[in-house]
């Protein structure tokens, strides 16, 4: 099938770009010894995690126990959770887990560390633990050296559990300096610090100016989006991520009205101006959305389009796009490749 | 199952006031002589628009044609798709459902009112078209009464389509004076406004002070959420829909994370300080969110939670939360009555 003949609004992926990326950042963290682990909450899609890790990827990152289980049940065999995991039912959802495939999680507090090793102690199961530590994005995260070494401690002293090494996001300077006040805690009571997880898209390719992040966790720089374009880690031509919708409305000399909106592109702004680029139209402002309306301002635009005219939109985030697509389809020379549905979407749990 | 016994995070629905909710603002309608005809983007759920028609409304509201397949799946009779349909893909879908279901659409251009007459045409249904004028809100819609006068004579003149009304949104004195004005232009033709339909949850119970809307279109008054109670539609103890999260970290003594961001709650703003109303901790603030990740400052709040502890979030806007939910969980007496797929979301097309 012909692009021109999917239905709008539609998520498309250009195969050559999603390839070029896989293989282009494996090859720079291969080069530099940085172990990838990319983050599978952009695409949620198993075929797309495969190739991953048919390039080289380590393994993958999942943020939902629910994402872990398809990704496993899809034949993953390393799967990183950088979550708080509590509670007796998703304690033994992880434990199946472990079972199944390599697993590893985080834990930034005593709590969490003991419900994990009860778990694991229950399941006869090893787990690795990483501690999360707060760099500076006030999110999870133990808040000093002196408490990530009390975790680790505590973590490696756990039956069922095994100390893991250290995981932040994004990587950074002030990361590098608390890996290294933290191993020097850690070191006169032998304990190593084997792994260092890092991440982040928009500083993909400084990933090696950060010497003590082992890891890299990135999830956007298989697709691209405006975001990942002004970071500067990707130019527009390199975006793999587009959605296509059409004109359906042209109530003024400049309003145009498209086929998508805030369930399609989510409400994400990330900071940017408007919901996304017209790539038929650089100049228009998409100012604005209702729920299944996207509301653009051509005025800038010399040409401006019709009813049925098509539009090809670069969106603001791709992640929580692609989480509102029950399908994205893969193009390859103009021609639909693929249709992979996003089996890991929606699982929150 | 008892209510503390569902995995976080979840989508609860008061069962309760949901059934008072339907009931109470039919008898309004019905009491000032307004036929009802509830926008299912807010649910999404059939077994919820059922309820809704066997209470008293003419029939539902979707916006997209895929919506309009599963609740037509579903039994639903009569279908009202406020949206300019176009395409031969989309026409053959809605030609296919006016078959099956008293469908009726709208059209804010000749554009796409020959594509709806040519389809209905080679159909051989009779298709109730209405026009789309804008009110005020700048999206779809013409933008005065002699366009909307010179569409209705189209439509009325076009074999397989019938002049079905005005539609615009939301309901307003504005839009009653574009109706009159436009009564007015249509009167020498002989063409009457059978039926004018309007909407909107925050001024669901001023529907009576605007004479000139026959049918009113409201989403999110069987739920509720934090923008309709700001809007003064309902309180906060009427609202019956509501997240559940769980506590999964307390980095610092004022932070505290939840198990849900903005895949669960959505990015969704709608003019609102923060994301949403912890209802055990009204005076904390939902200060940002990462995707699976929700930021708490406690600081405010006499009482803290501890890791582990149930936080119960009356969200920003309730309708795109829904979408990123598979299902609903309907609570009569703190126990699971029903689990609802939510079976038109992400019905984009």
């Amino acid at each position: 099938m012909h692009i021109d003949q999917i239905e709008t609004p539609a998520a498309l992926v250009d195969m050559d770009l999603l390839e070029g990326h896989i293989k282009r950042f494996q090859a720079y963290l291969d080069q530099h010894g940085i172990a990838n682990r990319p983050h599978i909450k952009t695409h949620k899609i198993p075929a797309i995690a495969l190739m991953q890790v048919a390039a080289g990827a380590v393994g993958i990152t999942c943020q939902k126990l629910g994402e872990a289980e398809v990704m496993a049940d899809a034949g993953i065999e390393d799967i990183f959770l950088p979550y708080n995991i509590l509670g007796e039912a998703k304690l033994e959802r992880l434990m199946n887990l472990a079972r199944r495939v390599r697993m590893s999680v985080t834990a930034d507090s005593d709590v969490i560390v003991r419900g994990l090793a009860m778990a694991a102690q229950r399941a006869a199961v090893t787990l690795p633990v990483l501690v999360e530590f707060d760099s500076g994005m006030a999110r999870c995260g133990v808040q000093s050296p002196a408490a990530a070494a009390e975790l680790a401690r505590l973590i490696a002293g756990s039956e069922g559990l095994r100390f893991g090494g250290l995981m932040t996001y994004p990587s950074s300077v002030q990361a590098c300096a608390f890996v290294r006040a933290t191993r020097a805690l850690l070191a006169p009571d032998g304990i190593p610090i084997e792994r260092v997880s890092g991440g982040g898209t928009p500083q993909m390719w400084q990933a090696h100016e950060y010497p003590e992040i082992t890891e890299h966790r990135a999830g956007m720089y298989i697709f691209g989006d405006r975001y990942t374009i002004n970071s500067g880690a990707m130019t527009v031509e390199e975006c793999a991520f587009r959605v296509i919708t059409t004109v359906v409305s042209r109530p003024t000399a400049d309003r145009g009205i498209l086929d998508g909106g805030s369930k399609t592109f989510s409400s994400d702004l990330l900071g940017l101006d408007g919901h996304g680029l017209l790539l038929e139209y650089p100049a228009a402002r998409f100012y604005s959305m209702s729920e299944e309306h996207g509301h653009v301002d051509f005025a800038a635009c010399a040409r401006k389009p019709a009813i049925g005219d098509r539009v090809t939109v670069i969106v603001n985030h791709c992640c929580p796009v692609v989480n509102l697509f029950n399908q994205i389809v893969g193009i390859r020379d103009d021609t639909v490749d693929s249709t992979w549905p996003v089996a890991a979407r929606g699982m929150l749990q």
